[in-house]
């Protein structure tokens, strides 16, 4: 653990990165990237490449999340050996995932625009060490095709569902498996669903239990969850 | 038609009633009980009784809507032969529907807590001349009572679907039919669910085309929606 | 039918096309491009347009709405006879709309900013196979415009209206004809107006029954709704 | 004007009465009844009294408006002879209002539910003096009922045209006239009307001009600003 | 007046000018401006000019409102004798405003931000015929910047106070007249002031009567409004 | 499993009950009964009792949740040996819950008042058979409460934490230990933090990742989903 | 301090006093009392009596915020001289405010409704060992009765502002004052400033800077900040 | 004091500068430049400046506030001498801040990309003559961070907590000391915290009093209460 007080880490009147978060919670800090200026993440990946020189050994995997083109630049500029998804909007450091261990995470998304969230889930809970899948444009404006993914939705010892609009695609997996849901609304969506508004509340309103739903956007988190949750389920292949 | 400027109809600083209405749309004024006082409801009964006791043959049929037991007692008062169908909240007279013609209306609800804004939609379907049937409790928790319900639904030429909580009911539905779906939000849900506004955002927001979304519980709304849409369909045996 | 797991129209981890929606619902599925990238709107129309290179006959008339400049020139790549109409951001394919059969549709809207919501109902309605007509400008700030229109309104069996600012017209308009209305509110207005929502609001408020409500800008909706509405009303001339 | 720092309507540490108001603006002030405690409606009853049996004559017409049973009988203790307008919720002390001058006030509402906001503000507009009408129940469902009352409704100076649901008769009302409209929302409705904030962004929104808009029922408001708008208008009969 | 379904005005498909207005409403139709594109402005515009051509004499002045600077040069391309003020995005035609009568128009805004929604009211104001003054950064944050203005605000026969951030300005301005006060609330602010959504709300709840609000920003409807009241009012000098 | 269109459970235009959930799910359907009427309630719970009456085994354990002193009477008079928790608003039947097996579930929760949603998870991680616990009153505004709580909170596989007012314990709870947290909001609070909707907006914007939230006072859905996070994990003593 | 995981204050599974917030905040804990059960206030009222038999002395004094007849009642039970004031919602224990200390707070609101807001801050503060004074009924809609008390209001060393309806009177103070201001919004007013919310807006929008605001109807917050901000000034007398 | 009416800092129709409010309020006016345009504070600066020409030596310090690159321009072209803190968006002229009195500010915020806002409050208190600092990225995903800071916390006399996001730091550090703290929204946040709405219902329904709460983003605010607050406090060393 860090002591309360020491220097690794903290740059005063600027920074303080977690660095007991791994110990503490078995998930090291990511770094939020685009409420911050391209100097400030530059000067972060600077950090972390120095505490890595330094010989800190327990930092990774550092995700890097929300980053823009400029963004990712700053940190590939630091850490020219991350791995960048630009999909997903993500890097991680050092660039290869652990080994996976726990229950299959399974990311659906109700249509093609909901991917880059559904990507960032993807990714965090590989990072994070678990087997992970991406099923992509099974809304349920057409049942058949979620319905011949279910067999393979039961696989899964989490699902986290992707969905803008109506935000209703959570229920409705929820109701044909036995596995917990997270449910990620996207702010895909216009007029009345325009910023994922509805589709969060729709995920809280849903009538079938089982489903816990994280910000609008935020697949980082919901990957984040599903890798907690899947800790203990038996190890699925990928 | 009355004429404008006539009395029929006219109590002055009071009351104006839409005679005219059902030559000019096809369907009579209703009257909305709920945010009128009692005396203001037994008057406007008594003004109805009054036509009909000088002979006018052409008011039928009147609905009284949202209507509590101390005004339906009021309307009885008046008009002791109207029906009064307390779980809808809905009186009728004269208490005997036309009969039916046009195309079958079915009233889906997601839950039984729904019954009363569908019970509303499935009797003034009816009432405006209509075969009209209801199916209750077939909320997407468990999609196999929809699916074991799917043929019948596809006899309808126009789906009426309540639902409260998150609203989804209508959606999955009109992914599965060819015909109009006419989703009606209901006040029925507790947190981000209560009085139903999340419900009507979902339905307005729904993945699947062909669904018209009419005011939280306005169950008489529906009902005559569905039963101008369905006036030129193939009539159906109710 | 499209096999459930069957390979036409899904490109995996990406895309699944709901190739079978022509023949459940009676008109196939758009694509709604805003919400993707260029690349993934490009990728869509390849595949439709290697469906229909296979020979595929049951695919049409595809709709892409809400398209761009970038993606219409993206959609016009892969099928170069695409009509496209820019002025309400849709692309038809094939480029010409079916015989008309059905009731009539009529799009009517407040003002000559609803245009491109409205243009995009009517080319629906039309790729649909409805006969359809456009009324524009004619919101209740001045009544004697909607007065005159009134004898072209009534030959409809749809009305389509849309308004942005108060979307008070679909009431005003509902209350004197007996064809049902398809109320489109649009984003047009600022202030409390902006986006659209007080003329949604407004509108799933109305004081006239025989209204259903589509969400903001969704004009490809209300033309949906619409064509299914009309589908058995005596056949009109455009 | 009572000197600032005087006794005469201030009881420390609870009321301090504006009793320059009529000098200042025109007219005096009013009670607001229903946030206050009976006893505090009683003592402020009480006080105007006192002021009175002191000889003060330049305190009225004192209106105490939103006043239910239990308030009005408090202030009917201390001021026997004050009129009482149990449907408006209003009592006037004196009980006569005075002789009418300026330009005639019409009150127009769109439904009967809509009548203790109406009569409020016509009751508001007389004690403040001018000459003053109510035209009950022309909601825009059937144009018909506003059309015929139009050249009466052009006789006003100022038109206070109330309603809720929708919203959407002043925009209608003040397209057909000169004289300036007060916009008055009342909170007759329900599902997303509830409460009246649908139409009050309804009439913030309205697509015509010369609309001016008060809170939700607040019927003394909307008579009060019509009656200052009429002060110099050519003096019309009742 | 322009006989219903006459051709003046009339673009079929696309416009309908509201010609019958002044006749009507005692002031023309004004043209919104930003929710059109350039080529719909610059046909406008034109159809003015054609008409105009024609002999039509009765047509104005006519007002754009909200033109930004592609808008206004496709007006002034139609009709370049146009005047263009372009602090308040206002286009007239003809440049002269009518000789004033009626009583004084004050237009007082809280702070300087506020002056574009200010200079459209004073504007409006005085090409609808009446004479109008403008006094600018008056907010409540100093009282005696207000205070010392009083005397001046007693001239007036109606006030339009503009105002955003907390949109206090016109409750204290109207417990201080006698005038009728027009609440402009502006998009002025940040945070929870954000598009001037507190100013309006502030507006409505005002604690003085004597107030009717119009939507944010909406300097042209206030103009119209103080215009309307001050008919009747003694001619004041500007 | 229930075959589709069989009549177990199914009242025909009343009640569909999801026999099959317990089987696909894991966990047998409750019935939400604060929504339903009391003779509603009651015929669900004679119609559970005629199921068991007949042999069904597999319907239980049912819980029903939200209801209040008359409905939980008509449960009992239908099912009288059925364990009623008043302080959870909660009824299970048969009365036992199974042996626990798979992690512990601890519930926290922020103040007093939030028991009620927090017993409602205990009560239902329990009957869905796992451990539970219940620790009351950490909340923030005094930290060393929960610091003196960590390390028995850091022995559950997944803790339910229960807020009110500013909905803020979840963040800091979920930043201390490794297992993933369910958030659950309670109408708890007055002013901006009435009806719980501003908990459960901090609860979805929560800094700290490792955090799935519920409806408000949706105990039943923490608890569920709870259970179903600790299916797999090892099994801890309550 | 009480240590960690002792027994003082805790009842397991219930109630986990914070006796330690006098030494760590100036100030010890009060009880909320309107989201607890009577039977829960009652307990937690005999735990003070038994801390206080048991020889506890550092305990008070204890505030019962938000009290209404039932739970004073309880409270009065078990600390039988225990002060109550009826029209704050307030009980105090032991009765006697300490001798004060530090600067004068004046409490000030709009209007006679504002009172038991009001009341209770005022008494917090006096409780918490300030000078306070209560001034009622400035309201801005009559601006004499505000400047009257501005020498007055000079005198503190912070202003706590009550106020309903439109929330503006804070910024005024502020602009008239040099001591900071703590804005307490009421839930007084009807519309779209019924519960207060518009009033917190406006303050938090507030154009004059040097103003805290507290939760709508929170005067023990607002007291309780007051109290922290005026220990420093120099001591004034009540 | 300037004279009400004189010519000082007043450019009519346009300006009228509040030279008083530093006599009035011991602070003097500040220029929020974001809602203004570019000319518009270009002309403000040059009057500060021609005052300062004239001999006035009362003004200063004057904060720019809210200036981007182009504002800040005009600025230092009509002030050269004034700082300019970009990373604060702020200018203060002239340049130097006061010898500091009174109690320590210090400014805590919850991450990196808080800091603008943190910084504006940092200096305003500053400029307004109270020693300031610092403490940056505290946030309570990892209390440890804020733990280690308590004693320096304890030092300050107020201290404002900038956060965005669930908005929960204000809460805790409340909890943890005895001096007031001023709570500071930030519009830093996605999702349902876009814009800092979440942050500010949180901090206006925290559950530890002694807070009291600015507009989102209002740095200048936050710590202009945040200097009157400390006024009285024993001096501290920055």
């Amino acid at each position: 653990m860090a002591e309360p007080g020491s220097a690794d880490g903290r740059i005063e009147g600027f920074l303080d990165l977690d660095l007991d978060r791994a110990r503490r919670r078995g998930a090291p800090e990511a770094v939020l990237c685009d409420a911050k200026t391209v100097p400030q993440v530059a000067a972060i990946a600077a950090e972390y490449a120095r505490l890595c020189a330094e010989g800190r050994t327990d930092l990774g995997p550092v995700l890097f999340t929300r980053a823009d083109a400029a963004r990712a630049e700053a940190i590939l500029n630091a850490l020219p050996e991350a791995l960048h998804a630009a999909d997903a909007r993500l890097l991680a450091w050092p660039p290869a995932p652990p080994e996976p261990t726990g229950g299959l995470v399974i990311v659906a998304c109700a249509g093609t625009s909901d991917l880059p969230a559904a990507r960032e889930a993807e990714l965090t809970a590989r990072y994070l060490g678990r087997p992970a899948r991406l099923i992509a444009d099974i809304g349920i404006a057409g049942l058949h095709r979620l319905q011949s993914r279910l067999p393979e939705l039961r696989e899964a010892a989490c699902v986290v569902v992707a969905a803008g609009m109506d935000g209703a695609l959570p229920t409705v997996v929820a109701g044909q498996i036995s596995a917990p849901v997270v449910a990620l609304p996207t702010s895909v969506g216009y007029g009345v669903a325009a910023g994922g508004v509805t589709a969060a509340l729709t995920m809280l309103s849903a009538c079938a239990p089982g489903i816990g739903v994280v910000n609008i956007d935020n697949g980082y988190g919901a990957g984040h969850l599903a890798a907690q949750i899947t800790r203990w389920a038996p190890t699925a292949k990928e």
